[in-house]
Order: C-alpha cells, then structure tokens, then sequence
C-alpha cells in the first residue's frame, strides 16, 4: 500500500476513534454492488482477518487499483464511521493485493500442532479393540487432512479451518472427564462417540475460503452423513473378517444420530442412554463456551458490561469478568 | 368349545347387550396376572380377532383348560360387562386351542392378492432407468416376502400384517394422482419415494403376532434405516457398472429421510423440494384416513354421533355419515 | 417511451447482468417518498407487470414526465444494481402513460378460460339434490363474476386476479382423486367444500389493483364469513321451501370452518369427520405447491440450486429439478 | 328412607370420617356398571345434590329398590371410603324415588332473581339506540328463559343451570367497572359485548340434567353461533327499516369472535380494539375466578393449605385465606 | 431559533404534509453517526417532546451550533420527508440550547398531581394493621421520591417518568373494583400486592434522560428485586417488635414473585390464590390499554382505519373508534 | 415376624417370581383406605426400604398386628402379584415394628462420610477472600446439619435424605473439572455457584420421613429463596465490616437464579455470562445422569433392554450395557 500508515487488524481497527483515518490488509468475505444516483460504481463489503470481521463502504470516488471480488487480499485505507449501530470503514484508496495467500487472512485455530497431538492421543486412547479399530478404520490419512482444516459450523461457533478439530478435542476432553465423574460411563464408548460425533462436516461444508453447505449436507444433514460413514467404515472392518459386535454398531450409530438431543434440533432419535447424553451436553456446553467468550470480547454493545441483543439467542450478554485483585474497584 | 353356544366375533360381541352370556374363539394379545385377596388366581386378559379386540377378565371360579400365554388362541365363554366405559367379558370357561393357527385371528389386511398385483404394476411403472434398477435392487424376492407380512405401525394405523403394502399402495397411488394434478412434477421420482418411503419397517418389528420395535428400529429409527438401505442398494448398482447419478441418490434418501414433514416428527430434514413434499402430505393424508375409517366403526362413544376423546390426536371424531337418500330423515 | 431501447420483462430484467441499461413498461405497486439532503424528491418504487416483480429507485435527476401514483403505469429507462442482495433499477427517464390499462400488468391467471370451464363443470358434478341446488344458490352469477377475478390470498401464493378460481379449481380437482382413492367419502360433500371453502374471500379483499383486505375480512376473517355466506343461501333455499337437511348444513359449515387445520392457524373448529379432513389437506397442498413452483422460478438465491432462506416458511428451497435424459451429466 | 338416619348432604358427607356410616338423597349424574366375579352386578355411580357431586359403589348385597338411571333421584344409606385419593360412598340400601324433582337436585345459581334483575338492568342501560335495539331484538322472551337456565360451561366453570346469566352478569359488571377506570371506552359497546359474548351457549348445550353439548355445538362452536345470531338480528332489525350501521355490525361481531382472546383457544381473529380485549381479559377473570373459590372449598388435598394437583390448570392452589383478626395466630 | 417560522410539536409535525419546511425544539433522545462518501458527518437522530417522537436525517450541509449530544436539546428547522414508511425530517439548521432543561422535553405523565393524591389515598387505605405498617414502612419519603419519577417499562408502555406512578395507580384502582365485584377477595391484601408489584422498578433503571436497565435489574430483575425489598422492610418492622404474620410475608413475595402471571413471562412461581391472580390480570391489562390508546393515535398505518403490523404483539390495531351521534355516517 | 421366612429387600421381591410367598421389613411411605363392599377394611400400601419401593394390598382377612401409619415400620409376609403391569404383595400377615426407626429404610446416600470430606474440601478451595468469607458465612454448623439430611428434590432424582449433599458434590467436581477444561472461567466463581446453588432446598421441604414442599417452598421456590438467603449472609458479612463487592453479589445471585437455565423451568433470568451457563449445564447433567442410572436398574421394562415408556421424560430407556470382553456375545 502506497501509504506509509501503519497497517491495523480489524481488532485494532474496532478499537479506534470514529471518524479516524486507518489502513489494513483484509480478506474479501463479501460483496453488494450498488449502482448510484449519479450512474457511477458504489460496494458494500465485509471484510475479515485472523482477529474478526468489518464492514467497508466504496464509493466512487475511492482510488481503486484492481477488481473487488469474494476471496480477494486488498489495501485498504480508510475513515472510521458507524452505520446503524455497527462499526464501517469508508474505503479512500483500495488496491487489490493478489499474490496475497487468503488463507492467511481467515481466522486460523490456535495451536494447531498442539491440537493435533491431543487428537492423536485420544485416537490411541480406547482399550477396547473394536471401538479402536474403528476409530482407525474412519480416520484414514485422507480424513484425518480434511477434518484437520473444517470448520465446526457455518456461522454460531468455531467457523473457521480448524474448528472442527478443536470443536472435537474439547468435546472429547469434557466427555473423558465426565467419565472419570461418572464410573459406570463406558469410557471408550464415550470417546469414540466424542471423536465422531461432528465427523461428517467434512463432507457437509464446501471447499472454499468461507464455509458453504454442500448440495449433500443440506439434503441430508451431517447427523445422517456420519451415521452412513459409521456403517461403511464398520462394512469394511467386518469384509476384513473382524465380528464387529452388532450392538455396539447401533449404539454408535445412535450416538450420532441423538448428538443434538432432541429432535427439534434436528436428531431424529434421543438419547437413550447415559454415553450418549453426555455426548450431547458436551458438544452443546462446548458450542455455546465459544459463543461466550466470543461475546464476552464482542465490543460493539452500546450498555456498559452488556453486548447488544443477539437474536439468534434470544438475549444480551453481560461482558463483565469479575476477578478478584487486592485493590479491586467496588462499584 | 363344549358350550353349543353360537360363536361370535369381537364385533358381534361389542354390539351385544350388556349382562349377555357370549362365545367366541380368540387370540390373546396381552395378558395381566394378579392375586386376588382369597389368595387364588385371576387375570387380565386382552383377545383379540380378525374383527377388533376385547378385554377379557377371568377370576378363579372359571373353568380352565391349558395355560393362558400371549399368542395363545382360546376359546371362551363369558358374560358381557362394562369396566370404566369399556366393553369387557368375564370369564366361565376357557379352554386354550393349541391346534389353531393364531395368525388366523390377528387383522387381516383385505385382498392381499390385489394389492400385491397392484404393488409390482408400480415396480414396474417407472421410466427412468436409474429409478427403475434401484427399486428392483431393493424389492427382491426376499424383501418383498417380508414386506407383505409387515404392519405399516404399531399403534394408531394399518397395525396388522400386511399393512405396511396397503399403506404403500395407497400412498403410491394418491401420489400418482397428484402428478397427473401436477404435470410438473417428476412422476417417476414420486413414485419412487412412495414405494420406498417405510420400506426399513421391514426391519424396525420384530417377527411376532404383534408388531414389536426391534433394538435397532428403537435405536436408529425407520427413517435413517431406510435412507442406509438405499444407499446399500445404489453402492450395489454401481458395483455393478451402474452409473447412478449422485444427485439423484441424494434427493431420493431427501425424500425418505424428511417423509415425516417435520422436526418434531422425527425427521431430520423437512422437504425441500416438491416431490419429497408431496409424498410427506400423501404419507399422512392416508395414515389418517385410517384413523378416520377405524373411528367412524368405533361404536363405544357415550355421545350419540361422537366417539369418545382421544388424547393422543386430542379430539373427538364426528361419526355420523351423511347420504342422501330420497327419504332421508331430517333431525 | 422515448427510447428505442426493447423493453424488457421484469423476468427478462431479472435475468440480466448487473450495470447494464434496460427498458421496460410496468405498474406502480407501491411508492415511498423521501427528501435527500440536496432537498430534493427521491421515491422508491415495487414494479411489477405479469411476469413478476422488482425494485426502482427514482433520484431528482430522473427526467419524469407525469406523476407517480400507486396503481400508474409507466415507461422507465435505467441501470440495474443490487441493493441488499436484491435487484434493483436505478431510473434514468420516467414517463407516466395513462393510456396503459393497469390489469394488463398485473400477474394473471393462465388459461382462465379453461379454468372457468372446469369450475363450472364440477358446479354441475353432485348428484346430491340438497348439495347441487345449494352450489346453484351460492354460485350467482353476479358471485361467479366477483370469483373469477379476486386472488387466493394477499402474499404467499395465488396473489393475483383469477387466483382464488385456479386454486378453487385445484383443490375440487384433488378431492375428486381423493374420493376416487377412498370410495367411502362422500364425493358431492367433499366436492361441495372444496368448492365452497374459500368463497367469501371474494369479500375479504377490497376491489383495486392489489389485494386489500376489507375492514370486514380482517375484523371477521374469511372463515367465518364464508360459513355466514352458506346459512344466507341455505336460508334462502329453506324459504323457497326446499327442506335443507339440518345436519347437513351443519357439516358444510364445518367445513369451512375446519379447512385451516388447527386453531393455531385461524380455524375455530378442527376438521371432525373425513371429508373435512382431506379438504384441509388438498387446501394446504395446492397452497404449498405454488410456493415450490414459485421458488424453483425464483433465481435470486445466492448458492447454486438453493434459494435464499425464506423466513416465512422458516426454510431454503432445492430448485434443481432431476430429469432424466439419455446423457444426464452427473455431478 | 327407611333408616331415621340423618340426610346429609354431599357436602357435609365430604367432611365426615372415614368408615362412618351416612344416609343421604341425591342425583344419579353418571352411572358404570360392571359384572363381578360372581355374575352379580355392580355400579359405579357419580352422585349430586345442589352442594356437590360424590362418587358411589353398589355391590350386590345392597338392597336396591328401584332401578338406577342418569338423573333419576335416590336415597342412599351406607359407608365413606377412600379409592384412589377420592372419597366414595358404599352403599347397603338404596331406594329410587321417583317423586322427586331433579333439578332440585342440582347445583343451582345462588340469588337468581336478583341475577335477573341486574341484567335487566343491564339489558336497559345502553344510551346507544342501535346498541339498545340489538340488544332487545337478540334477548325476546324465548331466549331470556333459555338464557336463564343454561350453563356456562360443560365443565371448569360455572356448569350448572344459570350458570351463564351468573357469569353473563359478572362480565358486564366488571366491564362498566373498566369503562369507569379508563373513560375512553366505549361503554355501551363494552356493555353490549358482555352481555352478548356467550349468547350462543343457549344452543350449544342439549336440554337435560347434565350440560352436554350438541352437534352443532361441536361442529361449530358457541364462538361462530353467536355472530351468526348477532347477524339474524341485526337482519331483522334493517328488514324493519333500521339503519344499523355496518361498521358497528362488525365490531360487534368481532368482539364475539375474539373474545377466547387467542387463536389457540378457539377465537379465529384476537381482539384488535380495546373493548374487544376488555370483553376477553374480564371472561377470562370472572372462569377463572370461579375455579378458584371452588378449589378453595375443594377439602380432597392431601397436603395443608393446597389441593391436589389439577392437570387441566397444572397447579396446585393455596387454599389458606388470610384474614386479619385481633388475635390471629401466627404459624 | 433564527428561523421566525412557528415551533411545532412532533405530533404536530406528523400531522403536516410531506415535503414541507417546520422548525421545533426538541430532545436528542438517540444518534448515530455516519461518514459520507465525500468524508463528511451525517448524523440519524430519534428526537422527542413531550408529545412523541420522530427521526431526523443531518447532512453535512446543515448549519449546524453546537455539538449533537444524547439528552441535549436542540432548536431544528427541515424538511419533512419519509423513509421506509416512517416519517422524519431533513435537517436545514440545528442550534444546540444548552439553556433548556431536557426534562421538559420527555413525555410527562398528565396529572401528576392527581396522580400523587390518589396514590397517597391509597396508601392509607387498608386497615389490616401489618399490611398498613408495611406499605408505610415501604414507601419512604426517598423511595415514594424516586417512585413518583420512573418510568414503567423502558418500551412497550408507560415508558416516561412518572409512567411507573400512573401504572401503579391504574391496577391498584382495577383492583379495588374487583375487591367490589367479589366480596370474597382480601380487600387489604390486594391493595397491597397492586402498590408494591413493581416496586423494584425504582432500581432497575438507571437515573437518566432515557430508561435505563442497571445492572442489578438486568442480572437479577425487578421482580426478585422487589420480593427481597419487602423481606428488608418485614425485617426492619420485626426488629422493631412487630409480630408481622409469617404467611402473609410469603403471600405479598408471591404475589410480586407471580405477577407476571407465567413461567414464560419472567414469574418463578404462577399465582395459586385469587389475589394473586387477580393482580396478574389487572397489571396485564392496564399495560394493554396503555398500548391500545397509544396505537389508537399512532397514524403512520398505510391502510385505513389499521395500524401497520407490529411485530411485539404480532398483530394490527383497529383505530376507529366507533361513536353515536345523531347523524352518524354509514359507511 | 413369627414366620422364619427368610426376610428379604425390595429389590429381591421385585426379582422374585410371581405367585411367590415373600417375607420383609418395610417402612409405610404412604397409605390409601378403602372399604370393601363387606364393610369391611382393605389398604392400599407403598412400601420401602433402602432398596427400592413396592406396592402392597392389605384384604381384611390379612392378620394385621398394630395400626398401618405412614411412616411406620411392618414385618410383612405375603404373595407377589402383579397390578397393571406393576409388582405388588397382597398381604397376608403384617405386624407394626414399633421399636425400629423409620430412617434406616429410607433410601440412604451411600458413603456420606466420603462426601462430607469432599464437600468440606470444596468449601475450602477458594482463594477469593470474599467467595470465601460468603461459603464460610453460609454454611453455619447448623446449616450444614440440615444440608446434609436434605434431599435433592421430591422425585426425580437424589429425593432421599443425603441426596442434596451428593448432587451438590457431584455438581461442584463437575463444575471443577469444566474449569480445567477452560481456563477464562473464574474457578472461584464456579464453585461458589455450584456450592450454594440448591441451598434453600434446605428449606424448601418439611422435615418429615418422606420430602414434602414446605407452604413457603411452594409460594416461593427455592430459587428465589436461596438468593435471598445469599443477601442475608453478605448483608452480615457486609455489617461485620467487609466490602463485598457489589457486582460480585449479583452475579453470585444471578447464578442461583438462572440455574435452571430457561424460564419454562422456573429461573426468572437465564444465565447471561459463562459461569452461571456452566452451572447450569452441570446440574442439568448431574440430575439426569441420576436418572439414567436408577433407569438402568429399573426391571419393570416389558421390553428386552428398554424400560417401560417415562411419561415424565417422555422416553424409555436403553439398559443394555456394552462391556468388551474376550468372549463377548454377539447378537
């Protein structure tokens, strides 16, 4: 970028003065052209980076060098201004930066490698050896580099690359502990429900820079997706000579199924017994934590402690995080 | 039966008088044991015979011959009586027929013959090869054996062998009907959805004189069984050289998987396109129909041309039937 | 117009790319106002003419020759944008042409004629004395030229002149299959309802060139005003001496009454006895139906084979439609 | 009756001890019969007099003079006991008399003259002469004495002849209550709607001991019945010459329609101006406040200072009434 | 102002013609700001007196003294226009009045005065004894000085200050007439429930120009609020010695506790005694009319004699309002 | 008991045949009389012990030694039967065990020392001075006598004495554990959550053999309750000279009564920030995991591996237990 300005994130960017002056390197997430009153160009963009998501404006008089398009890197500067109550930059110079690798401007899972090795870890966790064998059997080299870069969901939670993943090791970390509460739990069951429970959004979610259904995912649902994968895995174990219990195939398969939990969310069956209960209220409980804290840094809330009223929820939430210091401030 | 007594059917027995000695051969489709204060026997008994079902109590001063077990066919004589608004017989003499056949004695589907030949007019209906191999594939000869024998549910509609190819016929030819109303539906992947729609009830009962959920149709549900064995079926197909379009895989497990219209029904997906729509409206349209039918010959309502409530579809059902006759009767 | 641009379709507008400069002739369906900061007028138009209907945004240097009034039709040359995800024409030239006759814009029935045939046709069908002269009653010819030309509902499917009469027709048409596929339902009575069933929306929408409802239709409901509408006649049919059996008036009433389904959607009374029921299906059905037809035309959608999600019925629609052919391109 | 016992009535008969033996003479509401082991009868009776209703059973060794019917009258001598957390009667004498009128026999309407005299009152209080004459023209001399002495409800609230004059009074009351309290009501309108808004439960009940409802009741509801009345009178009224303005005609109307208040509970358009949603909140207050002096004399709770749980309302109620006295004790 | 042009009040401004200059002085009660595309302000304000409110559009060309500011008030001279249905104005020249007192500007409970002397008279009404000491002991001279200035609800009704005085005196008056209408009502205690229900509200919103959740109000709500106010001020009239019944305490907490009427509507308990109950009704109602009056004279409706749907109640309102008069116009 | 009949639990009766003669030692949970139509007495018993709960019937030909008295202990001896699909003993000889104390056949949490160590744990964990001073304050000797009597809820789950203890060990660990798993939770806060969340409980049930609601549990709820019970404490702390800090009350406050997590469920607020949604989802798994276990032992099921259908929950249960072992059996 021509300007020497020193480049800010979206974070940074949120952070700023209304009506100040700032620059960035973004990634185009979207994209609405508009025609004006006077027949020239006008765009509504979003904007995005590893550290969140901004709205810009980019009128006609805006120095443009290049052609704004989805999954297009550009320069930006710009002035700071709110519209209807959400934060905007209004673009003055953009220059389209295409040797830019996009990737590197999606919110990226952190720790990665680290993550990694809790999944593997977990892989080789169960004792009993046909719930390992199957684990084993699903999760081939082939799947195991897809679901490493999935995310966990289209919009709500963990929905960038790698949120799969961490979706999956933290749903399998509150299921072991709750296992080691609850000593009845059949632990390997528990796992290999944890480990599996999200498996088909592999194939639910188009490859792409933003997460977008597949023709598949939409018709038939992830539930159903990874209940089939269940059964062609367990087909290829048995053509193996391996006498999968057929009990343990319905009880794994019903864990997917009912890993919603009712069926208004979408399970076509409940849970009907405690491994796959629990499943549920851990990958719900991990769902909604991220929700949380996501809020919780979410700053646009025009109440003092509280975001702005998230429909989709149905409600606000309070931003305050109490922490005891010597001094601390009563109010 | 030593009685010379005129042997009635449950139906003759309903519209007897009450405090009236009867006889009858029937089924027993449940049976209740309890001790009476004197210490002696007694025992709560529900019969049942091609016609309907009735209870049936038998204390110890009725005469028994052979041991009273479910599946067992008997022959009784009794007094008609009344307990809590519903028609009862008490017991004098029972003897057990064991040389009887008690599938005599479940309901019967009615020409049987008929709907089989009007089912493979169906199978064979279809145009579009694709469509046309994979309902081969599925009805062979050993599923279409068991198709014939299964009840379409186990409570509320065609609960008896043989319902489950009424209902398919029914559903199959109401949605015929539909695309001659609609030309712009495709008639042959109508057809298809109708055809397979229950087909996994085959496998959700278990073989008993009354329909009984297996562990697996408990676990896992008709819906997504049934959605699994067209996938098995077209992975056969294409084994076998058939190149079956993948998207019309996926619309026709769509069609299965959202036949139920709804979440909160059970399926996972509601229909989205207009077939999978149209067999959802056909599907309950002749469940029902049913449930009407059954109610109108239901004669144990309190209120004249009204049966009594019924709590599981939350209303009562108007019964009487209008037709003109030239000397119809005015109220 | 004086441009020697072609004019165009709103379909045809639809259809073209974004940026370019289109012609067209269309009728004024709604108008908002607003001052810009310059002082001067700006409006906002809803566009439409028989093949659909789009946005137009008119700004002070739009050269317009005559006054913009709902209900108007105009010439109009400008550029096609997008505005939220939807299309919208910027107006470079506007000129009110009064000569235009506003009916031919709006979205009209096909084929009426045929329809007229038809309804008249099923007008003659019963053979239940009592049911025909009633249908005779009720049909006057003064209400058959009121019929022939009110829509089926405001929004949401058949909102056009001439719609109440194809959906009318539909609906007859699919009880008759019905009463076909299930010989114990009364065909004159469920035909009588199906005709009957939404008669008195002929009085819930004002007359004008888009639907209104009447003060009466929104204090009263079409519900209720079509079963006051059968006592008048049956009243007048009683006074002629006919001797209208009692509880036949009371089962037509019912159905009308009945024929949304549940309380909860604005029936007072649910459907009671078989005819009633399979009239609230067929009604829903053909509603429906148009909505799948509707959307699968409808191009707006921004992933391939989905339309945007619709928040009435809570759901995207699949608009790719299966068809075999000998070289079906898989995917 | 034979016995000198002293006659209690029901009420007074709840309040005895277990075991006790009590005489008494009441209605026979409700009559099962069964066959006992023994081929004797046995009955199971619902008793009432104006006080209450009790559950009874006769088993054959009781002298039974006379022949048990629904509403016949019959003296009673025998034990209290308990079934199922119910108090019931068993009987060893019982003898019908057939002297005895009924109805004196059921509950009845406290102060019923003075009831007629307010809504007499009521009847002449509207200033508004279109309202006045409606009114007049609806209540003639046929329909007062009907009026008089139906109930208000077949069960829940006010079931009992001149239960709906009560109720009727109640909400008028309580609406020129509201009137005076918010000035900007309507007040005749308001009076008009109340006195009006259960006309049609005249017919919705059969003529007989106990409220039942009829067919048209069933098939049409008291809520459509009465607009239907509504619009016969005001016929009548403009076939005289009236000019009954057609505004005031739908309103009027509408405030019968919607004064269940919302779709669910069976009003098919909710109340869209304020006299309507008074005319629903003060029906609504004066049912339930019925429920609530009755459940405060209801003694069957097991527990202190509440009833048992009522699944109709799905609470228990607190039965304690807070009085101040000098020396109230505290607990 | 400069502008010699006479001041209007919003509801006079709403009663001129679009496109036409007015002036007014008015409280900023909401902004947001907007950079241009020429990278100057514009500011969207909501401004309001005592009569109502309406938004304004300030583009940089407007001659603008001092700095816009929530809760300021300003002298505004424009243009009226309309913008997606709503009206608002165009502003031409804006002059801060740091001299005014916003508090004139707020919409003002009418009547105060009355308000008070009723309330006062309210206050002293019951004769129970601990009821009397209580509400004394309640309404401090600071907390009767905070409650005669807050508003009733931050939206849907009684939204200003004093609106929560207006309120209160409304209910406690509904239900003093409903002590009169049923005798069997404990007079005292009602009274007592009505003056105290929301007394919470005192703390739920923050002092300022505009309500205000605190907090408090928004963790723990106005309802446990006020149920742990009266357990402080019992505390307080205990250790003074007075012997304050136990269950009266816990009846007055449940009443505040169940006055919302239902679990989903915030109550943690439903109301299970008549008084209780009918508090719940007579808040609900004042509320309701509050909104009916408001809709009355709202006139942004497109369509006559109906306002425009609003979502919260999810209906429209009808805003004739039908009077006799001599000559009275049928329509 | 003059019988040498070997004594036997609940639990072994329940697995004994039917028809079998069966001795024990139970305590009477409850009691129904009825009179038989000898006038004669029979009772209708619930029986248990600290293994479970069995109905028994008691003829008047049952030699019966003392007075049947809920809360008092017999030595019964007698014949299994079955009632309605449920176990039951007709009684042949009871005799009244005056000398044994009714507690040792409750049901008893097991190893309350154990939780009693790990509670005590709990309460000492905080680092917070102010979380810290408020669990101390809290629980009082006196407190902790009753807390670790109480039950955790009249049915459902943990309702014998002890089982408030163990849910809120279970509770608290759970709420341990999801701190490990996510660091940003303030573990303090959690735990303090977790400690005090069902407090009132304490005085939500009357201190009797069997729970019963207190009159203030009922009108109040323990939610509320025990957030009150929270501002007595900190009011004392606070008086003793300690500056709690204000919005660490609330939030403390906000837990207890959000920790239902919905409003349907009684909380008058639903968790706003992740602590109190932890909380929340922790109690929810902890009560339901309860269930499931006591389910799994449950054998009444007619169904191999499925419980009975639980109209509470709405489900039945799947008690089949998957193990691995080197020989398991495949189905």
């Amino acid at each position: 970028m021509e300007s020497n300005k020193k480049l800010l994130t979206v974070q940074e960017i949120r952070a700023s003065d209304q009506g100040q002056q700032v620059a960035g390197k973004f990634l185009i997430l979207d994209k609405v052209y508009r025609k004006t009153k006077d027949g020239k160009d006008m765009h509504n963009l979003k904007l995005g980076d590893s550290s969140g998501e901004i709205d810009a404006v980019v009128w006609e008089n805006c120095k443009l060098t290049g052609s704004l398009e989805n999954g297009a890197v550009i320069g930006i500067l710009g002035d700071i201004g709110n519209f209807a109550g959400k934060t905007q930059i209004t673009a003055k110079i953009i220059k389209v930066l295409a040797e830019e690798d996009p990737h590197l401007y999606l919110k990226q899972v952190e720790n990665r490698d680290e993550l990694i090795e809790r999944f593997e870890r977990f892989l080789k966790m169960p004792e009993d050896p046909y719930i390992s064998m199957l684990i084993q059997e699903v999760f081939s080299k082939d799947i195991k580099e897809k679901f490493f870069h999935t995310p966990a969901a289209k919009r709500i939670h963990h929905n960038y690359p790698g949120g799969l993943l961490e979706h999956t090791v933290m749903v399998a970390d509150l299921c072991l502990k709750a296992a080691d509460a609850y000593p009845e739990l059949n632990r390997d069951l528990l796992l290999c429900g944890a480990l599996l429970h999200d498996l088909a959004k592999v194939d639910e979610y188009q490859n792409g820079i933003t997460p977008q259904y597949t023709v598949e995912g939409k018709l038939l649902g992830h539930i159903v997706m990874g209940s089939e994968m269940i059964s062609h895995s367990i087909t290829n174990l048995r053509s193996e000579g391996l006498d999968f219990p057929q009990r343990l195939e319905w009880m794994i398969k019903h864990m997917l199924l009912s890993h919603h939990g009712s069926l208004e969310f979408g399970s076509p069956v409940i849970p009907l017994f405690p491994e796959a209960f629990v499943l549920h209220v851990m990958d719900n409980l991990d769902a909604k934590m991220y929700v949380f804290q996501a809020k919780i840094q979410d700053k646009d809330g025009e109440e003092e402690h509280f975001t702005n009223y998230d429909s989709f929820f149905a409600q606000q939430f309070f931003t305050y995080r109490y922490q005891y210091t010597d001094d601390e401030q009563k109010d």
